[in-house]
């Protein structure tokens, strides 16, 4: 068969990210590439009564085709669950949709044209590049430091882009795991009403918190709405059932999500998006999350304490919460080439060069996750990662 | 706020139909205007069964990430049930998505540039037109007739215009409930084939039959694998779960589709999956189809029984399955203006001029869907409709 792909799709191969996950089909491999939440913290049981319950009580609705616009119950409870991170949205003005990176398609469908530019933070989740990249996004970088994204920066390249979006994740970000402080949120949601660029801010991890206060959403400070509010269910609850929620406070635009939707996918089944709103209409949630982050801090601190005992050339970040750690090598080290060797020794990182908008830069880091690890697998792996930067020269 | 959306989606605003719909909110409007299968073919206890086996056996692998690639066991139970149509698939070619509408959007996306052309029946699913719409495609029509496409008119149509893709319902066709001889889909392939034109084979209704021999597909004449076969779960068991599956024998194609996906929703719910792969292999479905059928034949007949009382100028199809009859009225008579009187008088169906890739004609068609009307709301809503075809002068 000789077909001709897309131009959209001619030069995305995401091969990179995939030929890593292959790896890990060896179980002898300790695996910190991932960001998924630990096994443990799954809940058949429970998702199985959940499932019962909603099919037992409205299932002839759930199994019926469903409305584009979401499973109504699941629009309010989103909407009420919401308000703990300081984002108070109508029910009308929230989307569910088929998890964060569905949230991400339908608003690059509906504002990107070929070319556009948006901002992004260097590095940025890559999954996310690489849905933007479907739409022929160009890239500009808001410069980043501890305190996360700079406003200064923002409002710079803001001027000098003219860019049609801006992707932030503020809190516990993917991958370095950094938190944008409070200042800075007032500052940009200021900055992007004023210069009347929408700003996707997702907020995936901002639940797991293991020190220091939570922080209200950018969303929170945003006057004329120019603020698409993501939030997913993925790390909480699940993220083989794929919801999540856009909150969006216009009308016209949430209209156009919903054309997107509509050609699609139709709708996100409602099964799924019944399940989510009976756990969050359950009381049971606060718990369930306290209990993760629980065992998240262990896993997190662990993992530092044996950062702690590498070469003192190697940097990382100490996030509040998350799951995700950044490490920086010396410059001349290749954490990208040195994946092979790690692997051959048991143990898998991503290399940190694919988070960058710019291809084959930032060679000397690499993004760590620790919620899918055991204690011992932790210790077990870096202490593998450890012996193979000495082996590398690092000191 | 005050946003550009994007050209793809600025033009596209589904409202005709969608407006249709608001109104069906009202009880006392009988409608025959949706596509939905009858409640009472729902199994709310039964998919609740499925549900709890799956996460019990398997909860913590269908709760955490999934691949794109779909979830494994019903990749290869897919393959296996696809075999009665005479697709004989290898599971590794089957890519399970969420509802044939996102099958339809990912063959979109990896094939279609701008401007592309594609050749389609002229009436065809309005849902599949706003797909490839959004992708910028051009159409031009192939001619169909009592027995669907015409072979003759199809290769002229790829000579004239070199479409990028074709896009059929061979079977019980959306909207017209036509379907295509066994002869035509031997020709068909062979052409598709010869051209090297990939053709999309949307079959969402083949187990709806209440009549004749059950025909094999196109794809089972597919020598080079130019068919893209799109099969669906909704019609049979059920469409809120949105599960439906594409088969794709060309790997570089394939993994096109994949990464397309990866970039859209990252895999389909697996517990959705698990399932539809429960009730493949529980032996259920084939009965489950015959009770479907049994009570579907029944309300086809008496909507065609209704039909014979109408007036003689009327035409309507008379399809072997399905879920739609389609309707011609005399040139001159217009089913999209009577619409608003027809809602008043208690009774919906959809204007057929929302079918044909070119807006604004065939105003004296409609669509009339019997799957989710019981007999006494099918006697009832035509005998409205017949009056309401009297009163405006039809004889």
């Amino acid at each position: 068969m000789r077909v001709q792909i897309s131009s959209r799709l001619a030069s995305i191969t995401g091969s990179a990210i995939r030929d890593i996950f292959k790896l890990l089909g060896d179980p002898s491999i300790i695996s910190f590439a991932g960001g998924n939440p630990a096994s443990s913290a799954l809940e058949p049981e429970r998702i199985a009564d959940f499932a019962s319950q909603a099919l037992r009580e409205n299932g002839r609705t759930i199994l019926q085709y469903g409305q584009t616009e979401g499973y109504a119950p699941l629009r309010e409870s989103a909407a009420e669950f919401f308000r703990h991170n300081g984002v108070h949205a109508d029910p009308g003005h929230i989307l569910p949709v088929s998890g964060s990176q569905q949230g991400l398609d339908l608003i690059c469908k509906a504002l990107l044209n070929e070319g556009d530019t948006m901002l992004v933070e260097d590095p940025t989740f890559l999954g996310a590049l690489q849905t933007f990249r479907t739409y022929g996004a160009r890239f500009a970088a808001v410069a980043t430091d501890e305190d996360g994204a700079i406003p200064e920066s923002l409002e710079e390249q803001i001027r000098l882009h003219h860019p049609k979006l801006i992707y932030l994740i503020p809190t516990f970000q993917n991958p370095t795991g950094r938190t944008l402080s409070l200042e800075r949120r007032k500052r940009i949601a200021e900055i992007v009403n004023r210069y009347e660029v929408p700003l996707i801010e997702d907020d995936p991890y901002c639940d797991l918190r293991y020190a220091g206060s939570p922080l209200p959403a950018i969303k929170s400070f945003d006057a004329q709405g120019y603020v698409l509010y993501l939030n997913s269910f993925s790390k909480i609850i699940s993220p083989g059932l794929r919801v999540a929620a856009v909150v969006c406070d216009d009308d016209a635009l949430l209209r156009k999500l919903v054309v997107g939707k509509q050609s699609v996918d139709v709708h996100s089944p409602n099964l799924n998006q019944a399940i989510i709103d009976k756990y969050l209409r359950s009381g049971l949630l606060q718990q369930h999350v306290e209990e993760i982050c629980a065992s998240y801090a262990k896993q997190m601190a662990k993992m530092q304490q044996m950062l702690a005992r590498f070469p003192a050339s190697i940097s990382y970040t100490k996030p509040d919460g998350g799951i995700f750690l950044w490490c920086t090598l010396p410059e001349g080290f290749n954490a990208t080439e040195l994946l092979t060797t790690a692997t051959k020794r048991g143990v898998a990182y991503i290399p940190g060069t694919h988070f960058y908008a710019q291809a084959g830069q930032h060679h000397n880091t690499m993004r760590l996750n620790f919620s899918n690890a055991s204690l011992e697998n932790i210790e077990t792996g870096m202490e593998r990662l450890r012996e193979l930067f000495i082996s590398q020269g690092l000191r």
